[in-house]
């Protein structure tokens, strides 16, 4: 089958490779009808991971169940499912906590894990023809018949959930103030949860005008944080106060301004820009290793941390990756009744073959580029490039 | 009134001062009972604060109501009650919301208010015969009359709700394991309420082996930092796992020997101590300012935390000072039905006249100084230096 | 002044009566500007209850503060204010356990208190030129000056935080569906409130087409009972399941058609529409002693539940009156950041005078008398009667 | 293998039946170490279900595993576990909700099922050699291998983990007081998870001497309702307040005096013991069909029920059989801890031929006969009634 494969940093290629198959009787096999590319995905491609040429991208899968192993129970030859990017098995102690983002049994010696990611176990991608999907019953979320909200439920497999997280992460309830920090996809996902929670105000801090409009677009204020201090403007708006909640949807790629980054700048702005007994939510990634990090301390995913203001004022944070599983089925139901279009963020649909030219052009994140969707078994000419989005 | 007086560092006197009165119509004044010497006394006492001479120390506070205001509802003239160390107001929109420690109307211009301490408003400490209540409806905790228990309420003040709330932010629940790191009165609280709410199995870190044995004698497993990584030790504990929970009871200040402080240790040690999904509960004060600062950026109150692990392990965290009202009732419960009894971390019963030396020793951490408990009514005859608690 | 004073059975009159004054150091006065007839004043004017002539009707109450105790820290003169129906002290163990609809403190032996009501303690309603609130630190909720929002905020008093606390009795979260029983101004608030917490469909039950219609109008599905079983109608739209939730906001008076009551209709019909493991939330009133109810059982406030399915399905079920405080001000933060209306009720505003004829045609059920609010104020050329709201 | 067969009403034998097997791929076999005697298997054994002739009873099973299923990938051949009487798939919406006794795989058409259970599915029973496991990796929890607390474990299977499911269903947190209804096993348990989360006082209410001897000595208060109105007894210990929780561990089988039976006692008994505000946690079977109820209404599962009372006190009722796997690990590790010995219950251990004989006087409620535990392993000379648990 033909497949995104990693070659060398900023450099992939669409490959044939072995068709997956079912292995252990609890597999399935489904037809990728569309995959995303994430953000993350960018580390590996920008070679500032230790992914090794060879690997498979692609964490973000939906699709038609083909192949089914004997020991599934719930899932049929011909199912429409859609799959958290996060690999689990349902039932170790975590997954029992609802913990699925740090599966104790699917990444051996690690928590966690997830299909074509460097260190998250040894699965395939999806930014391929087929995926194979471990735990099925498990990990398959059904998706009514068809091609109604494609989209939308692409989105479930990690963005829609992810920035849900975030408001999960913090607490955010009806009649709340929020900020998010970043607009990319995430960033706009977690303010989008935040209405749809019910929050009084949401505040979305970025530079990039075209992501500031869509955050705009779904009700929330933006702010240009090259306008002047993020924290500040916050706090004009609240009467001095600041939001209840905090969202960081950026992490320790921080940057003040082009290629200068700055990893603590977004949590420390946050610790200002919330009121006390607030709560961060930290979907932004921080890594304990990176090794192309601006100072020593930061190599070793240190950093320096206000953490006399943060207990000062009684604050509480929230961290990690998603737990899929958690939410994917209600935000579902959500976009089935009408009430959540994640699709908002989507700026292109393409071919399979396009993704080389797509992750060029998204890792420079190129105007209009919010969010991509790789389509296996599109034909050419159906490829859309939705300016409209912006 | 004979009151303990704020000197200069390292030195206060008992001296007399002005009779506090009713000055609102919701205040009453109470005759001391017991008001226990604080730890975060000690950060006044050595000066590293802006404490001005002349403050009347003293933030742990109990005794019986001797005049009460025209607006006060609830309180008697005779009534035995218990003040939580923060002032509150009961009314703001922190206090409403169960934030007691965060109130915004009794401190002008900041979260919080207390007893007898510095930028915490103009509340006079209860060291001391008599003490002005304000709000006494809601801030003035019942207690059964007579002397009975008078120790253990005397700690519902502060230490045994503070490291109640340790757990809370923790969210220790039946079954699970807890580290605790500190004992201290609050790290001993932090344990003996985990014990309280059914944890199956709780650790407690330190090197002063009398605190040691105290976390023994209530069914916890001592850990001596000094004997090896703490982190280590625990994870052999609970086969390579680490604990569900920790808990931070030590704060900025936090030494790895005699004299040399690591303001950032304790911390990232949790971070390593604890399993993914985990939480911790951070007690132990951290300032946003401290001048005295092994660094610049310790000065600036920014310590240099593991975030990249943090954020790995999907970790929470909840900080900041007790809100003491949301606790002291159930735990006053408890101790009335004899099912807790947290006076066992009690050394020393002394009284007011006792204060200079008291204040000596235990800035020293002389052993067998765990905690001091001031009785302005208390005959010279009475005093009690308990070793037996050691 | 002049007020609304009920005489007997089906007759109020609008009369003059003393002026109410601060009394205690903590009450103020205010200048009632809008006081709303509520559905449960219905139950003292048809002479269902114990109400004695010469009662002041009013727990709806909003208006400018004219009068201030001295002990008093935080309303001034000129503060526009809204009132919770319950009246509450802010201090007893049920206030500060959030619970301020069963106040200990302001209705000797009995817990709860409310202005204008009979058994609720000796506060006089609002129905009427001023009113004397107690303990009024904690009970005047802050309004933004001038008079914008005024009747949205005026529901800030009752219907909509009562209607908020039905979805969180039933724990109503994103993505859940949710069905109430009732289409009156509670049940509206309900639905509303559900959409606001972001179910993913609300049904609404009824057999008032006015009614329905209003509740089409926010996004609801209308269910008319009359059209069949209103559990079945329910699982036909839910693929055979029912509801997650279910809110009953009807209570004992529940009558299949006119005239016959049936009390335990609604309860019954919400164990068979919830899906096994749901919870219901009850704020629909059910009474210990109901002298005119259609059974001897009834008449002692026992009713026929179906416990066994209840108890097969695993059902939870919250009830009694709502807690405002708890609510009120994030719900008036979604008013002024525009996000909710909850105004669309309203189909009456009226001068005081009219309050006599108000109450015959709202008790009668005209059609499009949905929520009437009295204004005290209101020069007789700016009565209105929203016909446009049904 | 040898197995308990039900016969007839009043009659079991012990038979051969054929072994089971691993039938699906996720399937294991256990060979049962010991299988315990629930008080639900007497509703089946006094003919009040409609159990047919041949069923194998049997749902508190614990043993060693002896087949395992291709595709299982956790369990191993000698692990030693225990199974939830409830069978779960760990993948439905209400397995994933954390709801493991209302699965909607196992049992087609019902929300739940159990092993040896009329009505509960497919599932063979435990009192048996052997017993056939479904989804194994799910139902399985693991032991310490050895024979350590194999009493104590093999009440993890119901009684231990529902006892706790009633404190949770009424939220009892550490303070608060309880009354626990019906001193049988399960009470017992309820009083016992109680205590362990921290309640400050527990009552008791029973009429048995030798169960009422057991709860005082884990610490309860025994109130015996034949010394007068239970309700009144348990005020009379809290000031006239009542108790903040309250739990229901009788059911629909309440009796006043022997055989006299009055369904709605036990509940309509706890709305007047327990506090405005409070909440019941109801694990005391009430069924939608009783044939041989004592009423029309008793026998459709309806009962008359306070509901004016429950309402006007704001209570809360969460009820249904407990979701095992939601709870057992955490039990589990209390046990392993020495923090928790749930086995002072158990009277009798008895080898399988013992069945016969033990049913007969456990459903005479024979003097001492509190728990009986079957060792279908065991030899003559080892079983043990033990009168000192009485």
């Amino acid at each position: 089958m033909k497949a995104v494969v990693y070659k060398e940093p900023f450099n992939v290629a669409v490959e044939e490779v072995d068709d997956p198959r079912v292995q252990d009787p609890t597999d399935v096999v489904i037809e990728v009808t569309t995959s995303a590319i994430c953000g993350s995905d960018l580390h590996m491609y920008e070679g500032r991971t230790g992914a090794e040429p060879g690997i498979v991208f692609g964490h973000e899968n939906m699709g038609t169940v083909r192949e089914v192993g004997p020991g599934v129970a719930s899932v049929r030859e011909g199912d429409r499912v859609v799959l958290p990017f996060n690999v689990a098995c349902g039932f170790c102690k975590n997954c029992l906590a609802g913990k699925t983002g740090f599966c104790l049994t699917v990444n051996e010696g690690f928590a966690g894990g997830a299909y074509g990611y460097v260190s998250m176990g040894p699965y395939t991608g999806g930014q391929a023809q087929y995926l194979r999907v471990p735990f099925a019953d498990f990990n398959c979320l059904q998706l009514p018949k068809g091609d109604e909200h494609e989209d939308d439920f692409a989105l479930l497999a990690d963005i829609f959930p992810t920035g849900y997280h975030a408001t999960e992460l913090a607490q955010v309830s009806p009649g709340e103030t929020v900020c998010v920090f970043g607009a990319g996809p995430v960033g706009l996902m977690a303010a989008y949860s935040s209405v749809l929670r019910g929050a009084s105000r949401v505040f979305v801090v970025d530079r990039q005008p075209d992501r500031l409009r869509l955050a705009g677009r779904i009700g929330a204020t933006p702010i240009d944080y090259t306008e002047g201090d993020a924290a500040e403007q916050i706090k004009e708006h609240t009467a001095g106060e600041g939001t209840d909640k905090g969202i960081d949807a950026v992490g320790y790629q921080a940057t003040v301004r082009e290629g200068e980054e700055q990893p603590a700048m977004v949590l420390n702005t946050l610790v200002e820009a919330v009121r006390p007994t607030g709560m961060l939510g930290v979907v932004g990634l921080y890594v304990p290793s990176d090794p192309g990090g601006p100072s020593e301390s930061a190599r070793k995913g240190e950093l320096l941390f206000k953490i006399g203001r943060f207990f000062e004022k009684g604050l509480r944070m929230g961290t990690g990756q998603a737990n899929v599983k958690a939410y994917n089925r209600h935000l579902r139901d959500l976009i089935i009744a009408g009430r959540a279009t994640p699709s908002f963020v989507v700026s292109h649909r393409l071919p399979l073959d396009d993704a080389p030219d797509a992750y060029r052009r998204f890792d420079r994140r190129e105007e209009g580029w919010t969010k991509v969707l790789l389509k296996p078994g599109m034909s050419d000419g159906h490829r859309t490039g939705d300016k409209a989005a912006a």
